[in-house]
């Protein structure tokens, strides 16, 4: 049991400071703070976490000593103020706000009640103390009304039925056309309802009043809204919220008073510049609310937005001087960049609240490195400042900001970037448009395997369902690919290949854009512009590199994205996917000829053509990665991905390849697989047709031979997939090393190389002792790998994981995040077993997982020595993985 | 090095024993053994397996020392004998026999040669000393053509040729026929042959020819026959063969020689009765080849086959007492049934071999009791004796053996069991038919998971393509359904309901048998025998019940099965897979109704109707086990498995439940997934559809208080499948304690009950310390743990596995006997985790492996209390667990 409930503050002291932020939560922490820095704050005081707890546990009771702490505090705060909660003080009456205020901000989720302490008696020594009867009733029947909201349950839309029937029956408009007269008869009216609803007469008597509003806001923390808003955030349920407690000042005095919100530097672009806004004889909620327009704080800021209404700078002139001199303090003492709030009473400067504020991902890099040229934090304080993933807002092309654009509709953001293109409405039109060296944008109901290769040309995806981890959305995060998704106010026909939204119907090959970032989707060619990575951007990230232990490599393949790749910082290629240079509409073709061969001499020319493309594709990627290494998956998804699955498909290809539509049906049917995730791929590709494997290490190190001649330095690493066994491993080192050493002896040329196996089962992790005595590297593929080890389908998980997410089931959508208590024990298992039999074993991580922040911590706590992520999420990556290393920690929320 | 390669025996002697089995081989540690407790083995010498190492790791050389202990064992053989090998004792002369003998028998896969030592001039001697030239020159041409072939690699046929040639120009028809001219004519001729082939002339010096012979037996250890073998059988290649080198004796020496193969007790029946065949004036291969029809060993073994010859006893009735004495010597001494061949050489009884008989799992049992009630084996040896994979033959139904039967085509016995029924050709006909209460074989091209509402009714399977890990095989054993597979002589064709065989054409209707143990397919209706489980089998399982420790229990749900279950002493249901009642035709309307209703008053009458239906099921269930615990599995297929997935068979559930046929293919659409395996099932069902789990644990719960209720003891445990985290299991578990206590309050009843997890994914073995806060039991769907494991899905895994399986990068199929080394120790983890959580935590494996003989092994070893499998292999179970209590070890042969 504590034996100290409650902590005051007021009067340049205070009990409790911003340490003590988990019993005081965090408006209460920083209240204590700013009181005892010297900073002019409401006197009042926090009923700590604690009793929240107590609380709830007891259902509805408190701690016994409570009564007694909170009696003696409030005579402290008369004391201060120099009036009675009450009354009895002649006029001068201490009325009293009650707001909950928890570890972390949950803004709006739980109660406040203000002007507490009013009641007949009270609120006519207000009227008498301010001189104004009429702010003195609309003060009481605000606070009626929201006491019998908030603490007594009668919802909110009944007092303004009454208020608007009442207006009605008098001929008024708004609300400042109620006289005091008006107020009175609506003060008795909502008590009147109060009784009607509940039963019981509204209650005189503030301590009453006090002690229900406290049980009011300490139970909002177990109400739906915060239960939901804790779950999306995890935040822990037994935290428990606090109760602040304080005085009452008002900004709604008339004239000379006022109320405003402002933050110490710009948060939007990260300039160090006062920002904010405010409005004369008002209460905190109009500026919030957009009732009226708040008025610019700076006069500088007047002027950038040519406003008639005069700034606080220029309004109340001395009073700005003084803010600005908080400004400065709080910003120094807090070493970040604050969020105030300010209410000025009849002329003097209360500041209500502060707390580090919220900023766009520029104002952020902006600001850390200003602060830490500043002197004010250090760099590695600098690196922490930023959030990783909200990199990816700055890191994507992005639509031309003064474009003129026409919206036709909205989905989910569902893979970063934006694209335009013209509209079509199946893989096999947008490889044959692309293939004509069209930009196109695969429009789909929602996609599937089938759709692959038209995902692969197209410049953009767009699907009518599905969400942010439905196949659409995973497979072009997994390319880098803009996507929008589940864009159900769009309807998509592709048997007529129609699009239609907001009356308008447009056809295959009218042209759209989509934006990934907002999920836009626009009509026309919206133009873009390319982020630039400069100035704050890559002075924060040299720092990141600096610290950081973790290497951070592209999953890349194209030459764009192998440009992208080195362009973001990329020390290497961890996945080059050989497949998805086979989705080349001039390749598929021996792709399928290959497949469909009816004899080996058949099928070893198609292999012949594919390999010439293939080392093609090589050359480019070893030149630009010049001096890095470059890993290469060896042939992975079932051969079935590449054929036609639609009758007029088969006969195309049937035509095309000049063999009997029969034969490529029942080809295609023998290759057909219940499960193709748990099929026949991977190395046991390699295994069963050699020769694909053989074509491609042929190409590898051609490409090799022939980038090496021109002075470059060549760095291969092949890596074989989906091993279970070293069986597999060994026999599949073997054909690899058969193979490069031929073609090296071949060019007379020696280029270092190594073999490496994907772990990407359980049972790899398992027997990784095994792998590791012949497999010279490890790279996990944490994507099969979760699939695997949850028994989770990620092509058919969407609505399964969303219904898990909603509930509560898991808290983590685990293809986005590792899964560190299941599949990360593996990959920690895998790592070890791996180095215990080859010490120097490189270990990395290729799957989606290798550019999540969260997932990135972990693997550097896990020891590994590399992870590699689409191009665009690497700058993320390096700084999520210079955070690990300084110390950052997350939680591991799925059980 | 080895300081000693050969060992002699003979006279009564021997340098080695039957323990030197490692280093003699079987057939060489066996004639050292007859030799040395006194049985008259012709005298010879065995050159070590050691040898062969050497000779096959330096290519062909021999150990130094060995020419001189070749040399001085010659010289012993001749002392014993004497005679003189080449010749120079006058006619007596000594000729050898050189044959392999490996550790473990693989018949006919290596090399023999026999008479070597014959050239020109010991021809003549054997011809004198016998007074027979024309033996002396047909043992001539025999050794030069089996030199020839072995040795020298002039292939068989050849020799064929010549000697055809040589008769079709000499107007003869039989070996018989040829006069010693015309065997002196072969001899040369056959020499020329060589001389042409080889380009050399064949070896007259016996010396070469036996190094020779000695070369070429131990090379055979590495001919592809024998390499295959050992990879089928697991032999490893590193053992190597002994070569043993015998005086050679003959059978053929006219009247008063004989040869003849015999069974201390028969093989067949296992009766206690010498047993064997025999021919006069023969070599042993004349006995084996089926030449000439030989005669019985004993009179009575005549008087039973009714023949007209002679039995050994009748016809040398001194030497068939000499014979019978040493067989008894031979079964006191190794204390088992052996095989024994021998020859009578001129009145004279040689043994030249014996080995454990191979025999019938009837005799193996009949053996093993009688021998144990003799007194000759303790009934711990009695349990060993029995292979438990080999009891499956005599547990299931089988044709009559007295019916007539016409063979349409055949299969792989792909499971076991005999059926008789209507031919349908898809699953929705076998329905249909068996739901007016015709018995049906449902015949497939090759079988998917959309045949299963077919297979589950049918009585039988037969599919024309598929091995014995296809689908239909794997699901048909899964539901002790008979099934053939793969018939390929039989043309199946199910667009015209034909099935073809042998010009003979069978439609929709005809009657046609399939037999599981053997892969036959008959036309018409066989009558079928149930097995007589009396006598030796039930006692020698008595035996076992009382060593085992590992419980044994039954998958099973029907009637039919659970009866099955309790007739082969199952000790409760370890699996009742509720869904297999689903498939029923009179409940899958029901089942689709809930599935496909457009809203939550239809889905719950139909769950309603469900509910009874599954009511019913599990009164039968508890009153059969009444006493038994009996493990409920709760829904665990994805939805989509139980709706059509033609648009044929799609409108006509449209029409069945009223419904416009655009809804039912819509719902189709939507749960249609990409990996079934990997999708939305078990649990997941659960969380998302509480209502039919509701339902499920009303109807179980409801069954039990009405079984309850007839004075019967109810032990119902529920199972909840496919679980990957506590948070999962913790939220059903609820609902079913919440479903449970809800009936039993209803009813008034208590009944004691469990809620347990299917441990199935890798995930769930990881966190089972978890889990098992929760679970009361865990029981390893090793089936789906298998397929998550090693990312393999059973569905099609078929031809990869036989492709691995030939290749040898498995050794044994994963699915059938379990991977100890990758899913074995997820077994061992999940177990050891979840008992440090709970101490208490019963554990039991409900897969297929549960009836798999090593697997069981294994269960046994990693401390689980039950297995769990289908009802006919409950004895195997039950015997394999107790010949793992005895300490039985497999080896774990995938890497």
């Amino acid at each position: 049991m504590a034996d100290k409930w409650t902590y005051a503050f007021g009067n340049g002291q205070a009990e409790g400071n911003r340490s003590m932020l988990d019993l005081l939560g965090g408006k209460g922490a920083n209240l204590h703070e700013m009181s005892s820095i010297g900073l002019n704050v409401p006197p009042g005081f926090t009923l700590t976490t604690e009793i929240c707890s107590h609380f709830i546990q007891t259902k509805g009771e408190y701690p016994e000593a409570l009564v007694a702490e909170v009696t003696e505090a409030i005579q402290k705060l008369e004391t201060i103020i120099d009036a009675k909660f009450g009354g009895g003080n002649g006029d001068q009456v201490l009325l009293l706000s009650v707001r909950s205020g928890a570890r972390a901000s949950m803004p709006g989720m739980m109660d406040t009640v203000l002007n507490l302490g009013l009641n007949a008696e009270t609120v006519e020594s207000l009227a008498r103390a301010t001189g104004d009867e009429r702010f003195a009733y609309d003060s009481y029947r605000r606070f009626v009304q929201m006491f019998g909201d908030v603490v007594l349950g009668v919802e909110h839309y009944h007092f303004e039925d009454v208020l608007e029937e009442y207006k009605f029956d008098h001929g008024l408009k708004l609300d400042t056309d109620l006289s005091v007269e008006d107020w009175k008869t609506m003060v008795q009216k909502f008590m009147d309802l109060i009784e009607a609803e509940t039963g019981k007469s509204f209650p005189s008597d503030p301590k009453d009043q006090l002690w229900a509003a406290i049980g009011a806001v300490f139970k909002s923390w177990t109400n739906k809204r915060a239960v939901t808003y804790r779950r999306l955030y995890n935040i822990p349920d037994g935290w428990g919220t606090a109760v602040n407690v304080q005085a009452m000042v008002f900004g709604n005095m008339g004239k000379g008073s006022a109320t405003g919100v402002c933050f110490t530097r710009n948060p939007s672009t990260g300039e160090n510049a006062f920002f904010g806004e405010f409005l004369e004889n008002a209460q905190g909620e109009d500026v919030v609310s957009g009732v009226r327009t708040p008025q610019s704080l700076t006069a500088l800021e007047r002027q950038a937005t040519a406003s008639d209404l005069l700034s606080f700078e220029e309004l109340m002139p001395d009073l700005y001087k003084e803010l600005n001199d908080v400004r400065l303090i709080l910003e120094k003492h807090y070493k970040d960049m604050q969020d105030m709030e300010f209410t000025v009473q009849q002329g003097r400067l209360w500041i209500l609240q502060t707390r580090t504020g919220k900023r766009t991902v520029k104002a952020a890099l902006q600001m850390a490195v200003d602060m830490a040229n500043e002197g004010l934090i250090d760099k590695d304080t600098a690196i922490l400042r930023v959030d990783p993933d909200q990199l990816d807002q700055i890191l994507h092309p992005t639509l031309d900001p003064d474009a003129q654009t026409e919206v036709l509709g909205h989905g989910l953001p569902a893979s970063p970037g934006a694209a335009s293109g013209k509209l079509v409405f199946n893989a096999d039109d947008a490889a044959a448009w692309a293939a004509r060296g069209e930009d196109v944008i695969l429009a789909r109901v929602e996609t599937s395997p089938d759709d692959i290769n038209g995902m692969y040309v197209a410049k953009g995806v767009l699907t009518m369902r599905g969400g942010m981890t439905s196949h659409a959305a995973v497979v072009a995060r997994g390319m880098g690919t803009p996507c929008v998704s589940g864009a159900g106010g769009i309807r998509i026909d592709c048997k007529a290949k129609t699009l239609s939204s907001l009356g308008e119907v447009l056809n295959e090959g009218d042209v759209i854009t989509i934006n990934g970032v907002t999920g836009e989707v626009l009509k026309g060619s919206v133009p873009t512009v390319e982020p630039k990575l400069d100035g704050a951007f890559s002075t924060l990230m040299e720092w990141a590199d600096k610290v950081r232990v973790l290497n951070v490599r592209a999953n890349a393949e194209t030459l764009e994205d192998v440009v992208a790749a080195r362009r973001f910082g990329a020390q290497g290629i961890g996945l080059a996917r050989t497949e998805h240079m086979f989705f080349n509409p001039q390749r598929i073709v021996h792709v399928r000829e290959m497949i469909l061969a009816p004899n080996q001499d058949t099928r070893l020319k198609a292999l012949d053509k594919l390999g010439e493309y293939q080392c093609q594709d090589f050359v480019q990627l070893f030149e630009v990665m010049d001096g890095l290494p470059v890993t290469i998956r060896l042939l992975d998804p079932p051969l079935h991905e590449f054929l036609p699955s639609k009758i007029r498909d088969i006969e195309n290809v049937a035509a095309e390849l000049n063999m009997p539509v029969e034969d490529v049906k029942k080809r295609t049917a023998d290759l057909y697989e219940t499960n193709p995730m748990l099929g026949h791929r991977g190395c046991r590709l390699g295994i069963t047709y050699p020769e694909i494997y053989e074509m491609q290490v042929r190409a590898i190190f051609e490409a090799a031979c022939n980038v090496k001649a021109s002075e470059k330095i060549v760095i291969p690493e092949i890596m074989i997939p989906l091993i279970a066994s070293l069986e597999e491993f060994s026999r599949l080192k073997a054909l690899v090393i058969n193979m490069a050493d031929t073609v090296l002896a071949e060019y007379g040329v020696k280029i270092p190389y190594t073999v490496g196996s994907m772990i990407e089962l359980p049972r790899a992790c398992l027997q990784a002792g095994l792998i590791a005595e012949e497999a010279e590297f490890f790279s996990f593929g944490t994507n099969d790998l979760t699939q695997t080890t949850f028994g989770l389908s990620r092509d058919d998980a969407a609505p399964l994981l969303q219904s898990y997410l909603e509930k509560g089931v898991l808290r983590r959508d685990p293809f986005v995040s590792l899964d560190q208590s299941g599949v990360g024990e593996l990959v920690k298992m895998g790592t070890a077993r791996g180095r215990s039999a080859r010490p120097d074993l490189k270990v990395g991580v290729c799957g989606e997982h290798g550019g999540d922040p969260r997932s990135v911590n972990f693997f550097h706590n896990a020891g590994l020595d590399y992870v590699s992520c689409s191009p665009y999420r690497v700058p993320i990556a390096r700084l999520a993985a210079a955070q690990a290393a300084l110390g950052v920690v997350f939680e591991d929320k799925n059980a």
